[in-house]
């Protein structure tokens, strides 16, 4: 029977299969909305990245039932091109393809905040990343009936980990990651800080490792506290490779040699993730390792743009439907 | 807020509440057999537990649509009575309630496997516990259409952690404890012995701890073996309390003092059942580390005995069918 015995016991879920579900979401979203959203593309650079990411995002909004429109203009005029598209009632979402002012300019952070809130389908409104970091869902609080936007990304992969069972639906939403121990490498504003708090406000204990060090995102012992608390590692913890023994799941989200993970620190059976543009894990070895591999998440990505411009929509009715309701009557 | 926010996040989930849905798959079950299966219940001792689990076995087949019929003997009748209940074919189930010879006799032994292995519902026959440990599921193989039968409290305990989602269904069958640390108390050949492996046989990484030390029941590094090995542990796990903050899951089966857990060891988030008759866990404590507890699991126990008693029964006709097809015509 040995020579019938499998290599590895390692499950690869391709980014496809997760966004399969998710696109189902989508398609039973855009159903109660008896009509065609329109997504704003703005692409102000000439990174090859950006111009694949946009021509990607086209072609799955037109399969889905979205109109798209890519908006190539030059970075000068980026400003006023948002500003037109944001009060253009035909526009319902607007995704801008970065960087387009590269570091050591922030400029880029002045953009993201330019672009309505109301049509912001990347969810980088600093509202809504503000309520993400303070663990807060809705946009009306106390009636709670409008959710707030989550970054894309950061979002693909709590829908990743959802799709995995790591998300442990016998326990209370909020919760569901209670238990669950999780290396985060990459700790930038984008994306690595706003995934570790993401996931310690969801209950994990978390390791967010970057070239200045980890940091311990939790809601302390017993996740007693409402949000998540950022603290530095106990002394056992000097680097990544102290980390990943340790670790139920370990995502990896940014490129180059340096932020490889090793395998021989990975935990026998983790749940390994990579969404950086790099393959960080070795493909092979992680296999006799892990019990399940992610290796990129894109397509997971775009479905989770997609069903945040569904939600800007209902969002966009519901706060309409106020403004009408709470006019003051003429006499 | 402070004054709103919850004590505990952990889960508290009863008995019950996990039978329940065990009950479901038992009316179906019974809803294709077009009978009512006759369970026979052997009382010979005079202990209360003993007592209390048959009276209990007894409201629940009869509430389910099973016929139940407690048989109280005279120990030196014991064989007998079995081997009468053996070949009757209104009898279609046969549980024993143990002990009836004491240790140090070892007698109980030789009276599992006095009843015969086809109406076998505790699973004690030595075929069954057999392939339990050798991970064998199927009693036909290589057609494998009969299922074997699983001890009842193992696969009660199973049941628990299929209900808690601690069993993962993204992982494929047979696999889905791959990854998972469980701490199992008590090696007894009865249940904590069978409980490791089979957990272990599912993927888990078993702390197996009695008071002759611990054991560690693994398939190997990637869950590379098809059954599980046993090893002695590293030499850093000397004790019950090195295990605890290593263990995604403690399982507590044995009462007394000496097996109460310490709180102060379990890890934040952990899992925690206890089915040992006393209550292991501090009950206050637990709830402020698990992120499950299970303080009970007899209702689960008995659902399991009734599934069993329904897969015999299958097996029963199924049999049959074979042996008169197989029967050479007459000429």
């Amino acid at each position: 029977m040995a020579s019938l015995a499998p290599t590895s016991h390692c499950k690869v879920y391709l980014a496809g299969t997760v966004a399969s579900d998710l696109m189902d979401e989508v398609h039973q979203g855009l159903a109660t909305l008896d009509m065609k959203p329109k997504l704003v593309g703005f692409l102000a650079n000439d990174d090859p990245a950006a111009k694949s990411y946009a021509d990607w995002s086209a072609k799955t909004c037109t399969e889905n039932g979205f109109e798209f429109d890519l908006r190539v203009v030059d970075k000068k005029n980026i400003e006023e091109a948002i500003l037109a598209a944001n009060v253009d009632d035909a526009v319902h979402g607007i995704i801008v393809y970065y960087p387009i002012f590269p570091a050591p300019s922030t400029q880029d952070g002045y953009i993201r905040q330019v672009v309505a809130m109301e049509k912001d389908v990347e969810g980088l409104n600093h509202k809504y990343v503000f309520n993400m970091y303070q663990n807060i869902r809705f946009l009306d609080p106390p009636q709670d009936t409008l959710k707030s936007i989550l970054p894309c990304t950061p979002l693909a992969v709590v829908k990743v980990l959802e799709f995995l069972n790591i998300y442990n639906s016998r326990l209370p939403y909020g919760n569901r990651l209670f238990g669950k121990t999780i290396t985060v490498i990459n700790r930038s504003e984008v994306v690595g800080r706003p995934l570790a708090a993401l996931l310690a406000n969801d209950g994990a204990h978390i390791f967010s490792v970057d070239l200045d060090g980890i940091q311990v995102f939790t809601r302390g012992s017993g996740i007693k506290n409402s949000r998540h608390i950022v603290q530095p590692p106990p002394e056992s913890l000097k680097d990544l490779n102290d980390c990943l023994p340790l670790s139920d799941v370990v995502i990896s989200g940014v490129p180059g040699e340096r932020f490889k993970v090793n395998n021989d620190f990975i935990r026998d059976g983790a749940t390994c993730i990579n969404f950086s543009s790099e393959k960080n894990f070795d493909k092979v070895a992680v296999k006799e390792k892990a019990s399940f591999y992610v290796p990129a998440i894109g397509k997971v990505t775009i479905a989770v743009l997609l069903r945040n411009l569904i939600r800007l929509i209902h969002n966009q009715r519901a706060l309409a439907t106020e403004r009408t309701s709470s006019k003051p009557v003429e006499s």
